[in-house]
């Protein structure tokens, strides 16, 4: 038997006993004649002590052990006399008396602790090592934790897990498919599922009523800190429901989880914010409520009341104000009005106001506008003397809006007011059901084409598309959608009216969701669903910056997985059999 | 709110309450004024009632409900004046008094019912249909429950689930890879896992101690039956144990479920087979255990022993006896004859010989042997009055076995001795580390290149590898492997020797495995796993025949999703973007 006990469950009531540990070594130190070993393993660590004395030869064996070296000890239990109250085991020692190399290490090429030396990419590479530390290591337990608590938590409401599969059809709309070449049927292709989402509500079609999946999907997008090609959502749909009753039981999930997790109680009923209201307030559809600093529009008090003439022709005018912040340096100011005019956030530039202690003001249009303009700005924005009021203007409301928050969560960033350790989460609903695409030089579905519009505006489809609002609702916490869902249309005549406004043929849609405009002929059940995006919910709940913390193995911005070398070229036999070649535009690939 | 009440809730204690129901039309039907209509959810069956007395225009709207209408009614829970006591809301209607159609259904091109008229193909094409049928979402109700048992247990038992990359590297070795183009690494692939293996194994080294999953994997394989180019594996590996505490383990763990599922006890301990006493006395390395029937050898009785020529040249003679087959008519032994004789089989011929009532014999080769010998071959077998032996030769042992073992299979299911709700458990041990590959003229690991050699075999490793045994198990029920592992090799040394065997240059090693072999150079700790197929495990529980019956939406035999259509041909657009082109030689696609 290679141990009678973990590195992490030794106590003082155990000593005596005679026990047999294995791990890593974590480190090691000598000291008057004894040899001191921290052995390591995902339980915990639990203190060797090696006697010269003792046993010269074992003393010996112990101080060629290297870091993260993998052994085996056999020894007695016994009480230290320097406790360690740092960790659970720190009252106890083993004295060893015996010690197995299991095997060897080469040097690590970081250190294998919570605070590494290790950049990003060596980390990357050597991945194994760097799961070794127990940072990394409990964001992966809290996503184990976390999926065991969804799973129990919807089989107790009924839901049946039911697995979809991964080779399915291409479906042009929507992200790019990841696709794989069939050699039984050559010439055509797999795609991976970019989400579940026909399949689940073929399953409603099925009778399932109440459906879930832990399942990844994949998209062929370029990536950002925050994406990865493959990623994994918890996907959920019900027959014979309303929107409250999704929100409802989703909300009890989310309770459920952060209370397990992170012993925070969520409040009774979340907040539930029209997106129209949020895109008023906090110029996003994930607004951060962590902190103030909700918009002020000021096209009443700016525009058209002095001679500055970017206010003048502007179409919105808002602003922020950000408490305490009058201090602010003419260098620091700079570095807001660099902030703003970045491509990706790409406003044409900032205004300032300062309130002075004595209640006047001072600001960086001072010429174009009287102190008692100033003044009404300031009443508006509720600004107290010390604050510093942060204005953008544009000639599209929703674009400025959208500009002003990011300089709101600059300005949050700056202020330290992200605090990991709360959680504010709330409901947006009543999403725009279409957005114009200037791109594509169309209307696009906001969410999918399967979303339902909200039934009071239905007569408004045909004129005024852009209108109509969604039966589709976003679960946000602290700025980031951690879920969203809608119900979905379940009647073929107004799915067939839908693509007809996203610009689809009849024939391509018979051509792509030809199985669900099917399946709807045959008494198909008022249904609707939302995913959670698995990696988000775990990264927010551990306070992680990136998803990526909490993937055992991810991959980089290029999509690559530096530790397995993947992708990689195919020998010419596997292309052969599947009847492909590869096509590489030399310029390209230069 | 659409319902109150699911349809299989409902009980005479509910008499009375005003409920509203929802679900499908299953059968409708007129009696003197009143029509009943029976109507499904996942649940169950609720009857309702519709009086034309009462209502005439709400009975006239429930006359034109059709099979599988989608409808949601409002009414009064009334005891049922004829009971129908085979199911669970047998004792009440509903006395309805409101009717929505929800949505109309065309006629099903099959009835929705246990005993369906559908064929295969029109049940895949309409599978959403198909899986309305109780009987098939049982089998996904028990998958769901199967799979919620099983991640509780490894739970309880400290092991991790953590999900491993879907987009990996190709490894040429075992399988066939589906794999990927990488549009941002163009003329590059990613692999489908065929499992996590390798990755399981790094796990390990990060120090995951215990880690399980249920995961994905993908082969490219020419399908059978029983074979998905998608399949579903429970996935699991401990560090720091030996081939008892694995097997221990997980036989604990289908002992829980065949207990919690099917209320069966397995034994408290369950058999343990080498994989030379299964060849011997079945043939295989997945004896079927539920019925006798096992393998004499009878070369002693019929070599040399008499003028039959292809008995004196065979390496291998040997037979079953199977009971009270001796009034087999020579047209049923004709049939076994040219069973033994199929391509699949490859026997070259089948001698018989009968028991009869009165001791004496009857053989298809009774004039090369004298009743003598026929008595000793009776003997041996321990036949009975009325029995039939069968008897098999060949110039190869083994593979005489297998041919002898398909006969005794076949045998069972003549005689109906495959009872599907008799559960026959055992673990084959000491299967042999490598095997010869007459395709590849080379030596082939049995399991794969990682599997630990038997530590007092590694002496014959050089000169004898194909002597050398493996500490492999597969866990076998009812005659399908259902599980199968083994320890694994952690020292750096012993791995590259085997892929030397395994006819790798080191530098193939590296490319391949060069993670894998790095990973070792840094305390890889003693390690084993295994892993259950989640497929065969759920159809053996439910007593299925394909795995398929399991899977919500399987491929066909061509690896077709016939419902989806999948796979199809991509837009030159895409192609493009990924810098390849389909390269079909019309020949071959012709």
């Amino acid at each position: 038997m290679y141990r009678t006990n973990t590195c992490g469950e030794l106590r003082l009531s155990d000593a005596g006993k005679k026990v047999t540990l294995a791990g890593w070594v974590q480190r090691s130190r000598k000291m008057g004649g004894m040899t001191f070993v921290d052995l390591r393993d995902r339980y915990g660590i639990t203190q060797l002590v090696f006697n010269e004395e003792a046993d010269a030869e074992l003393c010996a064996l112990a101080n060629k052990l290297g870091r993260e070296y993998c052994i085996q000890v056999e020894g007695t239990v016994n009480e230290r006399q320097s406790k360690n109250n740092k960790i659970p085991t720190g009252d106890i020692e083993i004295i060893a008396d015996k010690l197995y190399i299991l095997s060897q290490s080469a040097t690590p090429p970081f250190t294998i602790e919570d605070n590494t030396d290790g950049g990003d990419d060596i980390r990357m590479k050597y991945r194994y090592l760097d799961l070794r530390r127990p940072c990394v290591r409990h964001n992966l337990e809290l996503r184990h934790r976390m999926t065991i608590l969804i799973r129990n938590f919807l089989d107790s409401k009924d839901f049946i897990e039911v697995e979809t599969p991964i080779l399915i059809g291409s479906t042009p709309e929507g992200a790019r498919d990841f696709v794989v070449p069939s050699r039984m049927n050559p010439g055509q292709f797999y795609a991976l599922p970019q989400s579940p989402q026909t399949l689940k509500q073929l399953l409603m079609v099925s009778g399932f009523d109440r459906y879930f999946q832990i399942a990844k999907c994949f998209r062929d997008e370029d990536l950002r800190a925050d994406r990865q090609p493959e990623f994994t959502q918890i996907d959920c749909e019900m027959s014979f429901v309303d929107q409250d009753d999704v929100i409802d039981l989703f909300e009890d999930m989310a309770r459920h989880l952060f209370k397990e997790v992170r012993g925070v109680e969520l409040p009774a009923k979340l907040q539930q914010m029209t997106w129209h209201e949020a895109m008023r307030r906090f110029g996003s559809d994930k607004p951060d409520l962590r902190f103030g600093m909700e918009f002020v529009e000021l096209m009443d008090e700016l525009k058209g009341t002095g001679e500055f003439a970017v206010f003048n022709d502007a179409e919105y005018i808002g602003g922020i104000c950000a408490p305490g912040c009058a201090s602010y340096t003419r260098k620091q100011l700079d570095q807001l009005a660099d902030f703003v005019k970045k491509p990706q956030v790409g406003a044409k530039g900032l205004v300032w106001i300062k309130v002075n202690e004595d209640g006047t003001t001072k600001s960086s249009i001072d010429k174009f506008y009287t102190p008692e303009v100033f003044a009404k700005v300031v009443e508006k924005a509720e600004a107290k003397p010390g604050d510093l009021i942060l204005i953008l203007s544009g000639d599209k409301a929703n674009k400025t809006r959208t500009q002003l928050c990011s300089l709101r969560l600059e300005m949050a960033d700056r202020l330290g007011l992200k605090d990991k350790n709360k959680f504010e989460c709330l409901w947006i609903v009543d999403f725009p059901l279409f957005e114009w695409s200037d791109e594509e030089q169309r209307l696009m579905a906001t969410h999918h084409p399967f979303t339902m519009p909200n039934p009071d505006d239905i007569p408004l489809l045909d004129e005024h598309p852009e209108r109509v609002r969604a039966k589709a609702y976003d679960f946000v916490c602290n700025g980031i959608e951690v879920g969203g869902g809608s119900l979905r249309i379940h009647d073929g005549q107004l799915q067939e009216k839908m693509f007809k406004i996203l610009g689809f043929t009849p024939e391509r849609a018979m051509a792509q969701f030809g199985f669900l405009i099917n399946a709807f002929k045959y008494g198909a059940p008022p249904h609707a669903g939302l995913a959670f995006g698995l990696d988000r919910f775990v990264s927010i709940m551990a306070g992680l910056d990136s998803i990526r913390d909490c993937i055992a193995f991810p991959k980089n911005n290029s999509g690559r997985d530096v530790m397995l070398e993947a992708p990689s070229e195919l020998d010419d036999k596997q292309l052969k059999e599947l009847q492909i070649s590869v096509d590489v535009n030399q310029e390209n690939a230069e």
